[in-house]
């Protein structure tokens, strides 16, 4: 039996609260402490945009837990409205301060949980103090934004990542006139950019106003609230919302000496000890090892949280079988109406940046069984690393199973997969809810596809007069959706082979279709007739229409 | 290059359609001749059941190739409606016959792919052979149920496994009274029987009539076909499908002296190559290596069936390139109505017949956040290997994302995780797809907690007097619904610490709550209190309830 121990806990949400529980579980009689700034302890921060919206009616079920069935459940010692002002770490005590009385105390420790979580950003921009713009973090901020939104009409919010994108739709279900504005030119930052077309498309067919490549450089005015973009252009709003980021809530950590990274998340081991071993961080906060790399990151995301959370607790009583963290992979989701789209492991964009060899396919198909009523189309993207096959990350988009996809891939990933592994992954099947071969399968056979040189894949039709396009699709398909982007010569895939006469050996072809599947049949036949071929990856639905619904190439 | 090469593939559905649709695509010049004793190549026979029920509308769709679609876009030489007789090994020549014409010739091959899947079992019991007796496998045949069906009332369904109960719930869609008669005690026979109650529940509730435990002996009778069971009990019908498995059709296989398995499946190795380096075999007629032990095994699904096909191409045209089949996990899933229920890897039966060390956990949660609109309870269980931790199978059954948790076991089987890995496997999370801690991390918790001695998980309530069995739900929970099996006395978790005095030390204590939440609570209260303690995983509701929506148990 571990001795009797006194745990401080700092923030009493996702990675606090846990820690607390876990550490209940495992030490019956320790005294524990939980302090927590706000008002409220362990609650469905996630589900904050929702209630906004009117999805979530009840309120109660955001408070997972209150202080009260925490205490009456875990026997918790907990302290709303209480501020961690500072840490004595030679004398192994925490100050607090009661926000309603000002009273200080000092709490004495054995060991000291860090979950403080993390701030929405809000810069230092002319008129940012105006009453009118808001940021969602708390119960309270969700009350102040529901409240706000019942006059106002015309909502900006400012940056389209996950917390942005929900805020719209939830704005357009309350019937606002909502404009989003990103500075990226893209939605959805952390994915690659043609992953992020099918979201694009899905905000403006409700009606939302989308400025992207556009920063927000001040507010001013009445009685609308001008928000002036970088360029000059200016969007009237009666509530803004700012979701353009969050920093650590780190400050307490950076007065008590504790190492930080360079954006000032605390740092801490596998074991979620920061640099004073009595000290442990967790959550928002931290930054914790990429798992694909093995680098310092930082995952501000509720599920990380969580178990970052309930490991802490693990290591403080029992160290010697605790597994350390393996890692984050940075999986996320998001729905935005009808799309989903999410990626879990490194994207495109940050292994260029990062300048680590990597290959990528990008492949469109049903979600499932295309013969079975509802299937829809997805977008699945797969980068592996050239020297081994490993995965090192995917993304896709599309209407249903896009999660499941994203699941088994960050499971893959976990677990060291090669795309030779993906090709032979035995995938639940049945007709309502998979294929025979499911797409990540399909997507794996392109990529040991591309690897063997069997497909030269590209991403876009080059730019080259030089270059042959042969549309491989049916004629009647061509006439109805034609190819106007390039010059294109449409030779249907079942009358290539008679047909192969009319293109020129000496200049590169590129083969394209509606998906990527005939594009690819016909790029083996040219191949294999002495042609140059690459193939455009995921057909042209992926690249200019990806909301089509996808149909099996008929031939 | 490859030299041009002569390939006779043997079955053109699943397997043997891939193997010649892969074999174009690495060879432009080989000629591929496809053999299909049916009128059909290709079609989807995962459909059946959802064409006889309506739910499939277009027939058309089924046909997912024809040989004009096979000759015009891949240049096969397709023959249908011709069956293969006899192979002379020596000679590499195939004898196939003309069912039209009778004519009869020998094809030479370089390499011969044996794709003849399997045929229902149909064992020879008196009146068998009544025309109102039908079995699945080929559009001939799904036509002809549908017909039958158009003037049937009463319907029996004989086997109430993956096809059964598939055909089982098109009957009702199609108001047709229905039996299902299943010789085992429970219905999905791969499955444990716990994980099955509620897709029993679902029958029921749908007015199936459930003959459990008892199995079909003979068939007479006119107007009516009396089926009359070996319990003695008869069932009228008007239209009866057997689905009692499939076995190998592998006479052809056998005439020719290939090695077969014990079941009469075809052997092969990891690229499909039999006892004949020249024949290779694919699909429902083989038996391949199971991924979890090893040993050889017969897996009659679609998904290897096509993966097994491709391989075989691949391994004729690039041997070098070709990686061997890593084996079958038998990954399964079904739908009735509302509910699913699958399993990847194996299960505990199977472990336990086979004499094989595991581990096992059941736990029961929301397949999304619960404070999110819609979320349906989930119960999952996970068997691991006591010296490692290793997967072995998981099954789940549900209303919601079973097939995304089967996927990600699946995935984790293959990549070799541990109930460790499980615990911190970071999956998708916003509030309409997941939780921030899925079922999937909170079954490896649990699993973790069992391994770690920190819970002792009963599957039962043990028939014990001796046993102090504490319902830990809150009292106006245990009033509406009693535990009415057992002697127990209602502690809610919130007042045992408080409680203790009422409970004998001396005497083991079982903890049962809805879920198994707040009784592994309680069972970590009391064991820190020096009670012996084990614990309901997964709750009463998955034990005696298990359609009751999963809430998060109020203390």
């Amino acid at each position: 039996m571990t001795k009797t121990k006194r745990i401080v806990i700092v923030g009493g949400v996702a990675a606090g609260a846990s820690a607390a529980a876990r550490a209940r579980r495992l030490s019956e009689h320790a005294e524990i402490i939980l302090i927590e700034r706000g008002p409220d302890v362990s609650f469905a921060n996630c589900g904050l945009p929702y209630f906004i919206g009117g999805e979530i009616k009840n309120r109660e079920a955001l408070a997972v837990q209150t202080p009260q069935t925490l205490k009456a459940m875990l026997a918790l010692d907990v302290r709303t409205n209480t501020e961690a002002v500072a840490i004595d770490r030679a004398g192994k005590r925490l100050q607090v301060r009661s926000l309603a009385s000002g009273a200080e105390e000092w709490l004495a420790y054995d060991q000291l949980v860090l979950a403080p979580g993390a701030m929405p950003m809000r810069p230092p921009l002319p008129g940012i103090d105006d009453p009118r713009i808001f940021t969602l973090r708390s119960l309270q901020d969700m009350d102040r934004i529901k409240a706000a939104a019942a006059t106002a009409q015309r909502v900006a919010v400012i940056g389209a990542g996950f917390i942005g994108l929900e805020m719209a739709e939830q704005f357009v279900h309350l019937g606002k006139q909502v404009t989003l504005v990103e500075m990226l030119d893209q939605i959805l930052p952390p994915l690659d950019h043609p992953m992020t077309l099918l979201m694009e498309d899905e905000l403006r067919r409700h009606k939302v106003e989308l400025i992207l490549g556009d920063g927000i450089e001040s507010f001013s005015g009445e009685p609308a609230l001008t928000c002036r973009l970088k360029s000059g252009r200016t969007v009237s709003a009666d509530l803004v919302v700012l979701s353009i980021g969050v920093r650590p809530d780190t400050a307490l950590a950076k007065a008590a000496g504790l190492e930080l990274g360079p954006r000032g998340h605390i740092r801490v081991n596998g074991f979620m000890e920061t640099s004073d071993p009595d000290i442990y961080a967790a959550g928002d906060a931290v930054e914790v090892k990429d798992f694909v790399t093995g680098d310092p990151v930082a995952v501000p995301l509720g599920g990380p949280a969580n178990r970052q959370g309930r490991l802490a607790a693990d290591h403080i009583f029992r160290p010697e079988q605790t597994k350390p963290y393996t890692g984050a992979l940075g999986t996320a989701i998001v729905r935005v109406f009808d799309v989903a789209a999410g990626l879990t492991g490194w994207s495109e964009k940050r292994l260029r940046a990062a300048n680590r060899p990597y290959r990528t396919v990008t492949v469109n198909d049903n979600h499932h069984a295309g013969y079975y009523p509802g299937a829809k189309p997805m977008l699945l993207k797969l980068l592996w690393e050239p020297a081994t096959g490993r995965l090192l990350g995917a993304q896709a988009t599309g209407f249903l199973g896009v999660d499941k996809r994203l699941d088994v891939l960050a499971t893959a990933i976990t677990g060291g997969l090669t795309i030779d592994d993906l090709a032979q992954l035995e995938l639940s099947y049945a007709p309502p809810f998979g294929s025979a071969k499911d797409i990540v399968n399909l997507a794996a056979f392109t990529a040991c596809n591309a690897r063997d040189g069997l497909v030269t894949p590209v991403d876009a039709i080059p730019d080259d007069p030089s270059v042959q396009v042969v549309d491989t699709r049916p004629a009647p398909l061509v006439q109805a959706h034609p190819l106007t982007q390039v010059l294109s010569v449409n030779i249907p895939l079942t009358a290539l082979r008679q047909r192969l006469g009319e293109l020129d050996r000496n200049r590169p072809v590129v083969t394209v279709c509606a998906f990527g599947k005939t594009a690819y049949f016909a790029a083996r036949i040219l191949v294999q007739n002495g042609f140059t071929v690459s193939t455009l990856t995921g057909g042209i639905r992926a690249h200019f229409d990806p909301r089509s619904p996808a149909k099996l190439p008929t031939p």
